[in-house]
């Protein structure tokens, strides 16, 4: 299995990405990698192992970048040609840390899209409380998401939650203004009758207060909303550690508290931080292309390269291709 | 002033709601105050107030009746008979803490609209980290909204964070997935024109991450979307609470330290209890209606008071009106 990364995307790169994948190819057997960056670079941080590879580029796609144009320009930027060694076969997979929109366009018109998905879905696995995690999909691959939209991503994300985190009939839930049947926006109440006849656990409307407390395993919503969500939980969460922060430095006996809990609520905030479940998926391409959070540090970049390993080995990928087929010629039937 | 108030809604009532009632006519100038409910659940907590009186009625809407049916059927609910006192204008204004849905209905079908809205939105004041708040329209009201009603909603938010809130040049911000113009959904995009030429101090987009840090004085989106915001900052922070919780029991050393630091931590809870603000308002009718917060404590239902006081004494409700009448003809001229 081969995979492509992006050595010069995210907030610590090269050296977080490029010792991720040393960790990678050390840990993982018959893995090789790829990576694409400014070789100068890249060395310092390489061992002498015979499964990477590095092709050199000095051109990158920055955060500051306008996504489509960016790839459309930057030919040879490192993550432009990481998406062409997946067209062009020389990789299975790949991964960035990079600008996130710029990865969907390179994903959607370098890898291209996979056969009868109309728009892929950016999903990242979030935290719960019981550790577990949940899948959410879209969050901003596609901001005006029609009702087949969210039927493919259902089906999607239940292949995904099933075979690549091992959920057994997974539960898959739609995000709503409220769990009852019937309520919603038009286009919650379209998808939801779609979804009552798809091949997946569904589970009905699920609402965003209930989301931490691990509700579905999948939830399903349109790019917008769900890049909405996803925003509040970490600005929410932020804005809560900066004030219990201030609360433990405001007197003696504060600081006091603080010096007795402190690694405790470290391991809170790590119980919070969901590169440890991996990247974002960006679903519905002809090959599995995964988007590591921007600020990934070395064990980030591993788990997102573990969890590329899995869907190619697991063969994901064909397997929602399959399934979707099988949705359409169904419904063509009926 | 006289303003008609739900005995029977919310979570604490009538004990919560008629304490804070006496409260506050005992403390605001001028005000009268109808109760409306049942008499003799009402009574055990009245004082003996000239200016409370009250309504008899056994029947309520529950919060597990469906909205728009119960405001139909049940024609002498203590939320209907209360909307009654301001359509037939023995009330300036009305507070409920019960059913949301059915508090919209109630002030859609009978309060009214305000000429020229065409749809009301409900809009809560939420707490950032620097306590200022801000306010957030549409949460819930109207879930498939059209870039005229996001317009409607910068100007009448604008409005009330000036006159209510007393902020000079309110900053009113559309909530998008990113900062740049030209971000976002096709609603938000045409909506981002619009309000660039309303008579607001307009910020431009904002994103979700940014909403407790105080990014604007008033935060403009969809009531789909803004229902999953709401929800979401509510779902997080209590999770967060949990989870901390948790941690703070997990051994003796952590024990100790919550016993040093539970005052203060008391403090970061009520720094996020947005019902301090009052409650939300129903903003579009043709006279203040106030939502309280279901879990209202008479101190929330005396600030929900309070601000219906304050929308009454300065007018807000033909201050609105007016501005979307002149925007209007405006536009016409054009």
């Amino acid at each position: 299995m081969k995979l492509a990364i992006d050595a010069m995307g995210g907030d610590n790169a090269p050296e977080a990405i490029v010792k991720g994948a040393v960790l990678a190819a050390d840990s993982i057997d018959g893995l090789e990698l790829t990576l694409i960056g400014d070789e100068e670079q890249i060395k310092p941080h390489l061992k002498s192992q015979s499964n990477i590879e590095v092709i050199h580029t000095t051109e990158a796609i920055t955060g500051e970048d306008e996504p489509v144009r960016a790839v459309r320009r930057k030919k040879n930027a490192s993550m432009v040609l990481m998406a062409k060694e997946v067209k062009e076969g020389r990789a299975d997979g790949c991964i960035s840390a990079g600008n996130t929109g710029a990865l969907m366009s390179a994903g959607l018109f370098v890898v291209g899209r996979m056969d009868g998905v109309e728009r892929p879905a950016l999903s990242p696995t979030l935290p719960t409380q019981d550790g577990k995690g949940f899948l959410m999909l879209d969050v901003g691959a596609n901001v005006d998401a029609k009702p087949d939209h969210l039927l493919q991503y259902a089906v999607i994300g239940s292949i995904y939650a099933e075979h690549v985190r091992k959920i057994d009939r997974p539960r898959v839930g739609l995000l709503n203004v409220g769990t009852e049947d019937g309520k919603g926006s038009d286009l919650t109440k379209k998808a939801f009758q779609l979804m009552k006849d798809a091949p997946i656990h569904f589970v009905g409307n699920v609402e965003a207060r209930d989301l931490l407390d691990g509700v579905a395993d999948v939830v399903v919503t349109d790019g917008f909303t769900g890049n909405v969500a996803l925003k509040t939980i970490e600005g929410t969460a932020m804005t809560m550690f900066s004030m219990i922060k201030k609360t433990f430095m405001s007197n003696m006996k504060t600081k006091l508290a603080a010096g007795l809990v402190k690694n405790d609520l470290r391991g809170l905030r790590s119980q919070l931080d969901y590169s440890e479940y991996g990247g974002a998926g960006l679903f519905g391409l002809s090959a599995p292309v995964i988007k590591a959070h921007g600020s990934s540090n070395e064990r980030a970049v591993l788990n997102a390269i573990k969890q590329a390993c899995e869907m190619v080995e697991l063969n994901v990928t064909s397997t929602i291709a399959q399934t979707l087929k099988e949705m359409q010629s169904k419904e063509e039937e009926e």
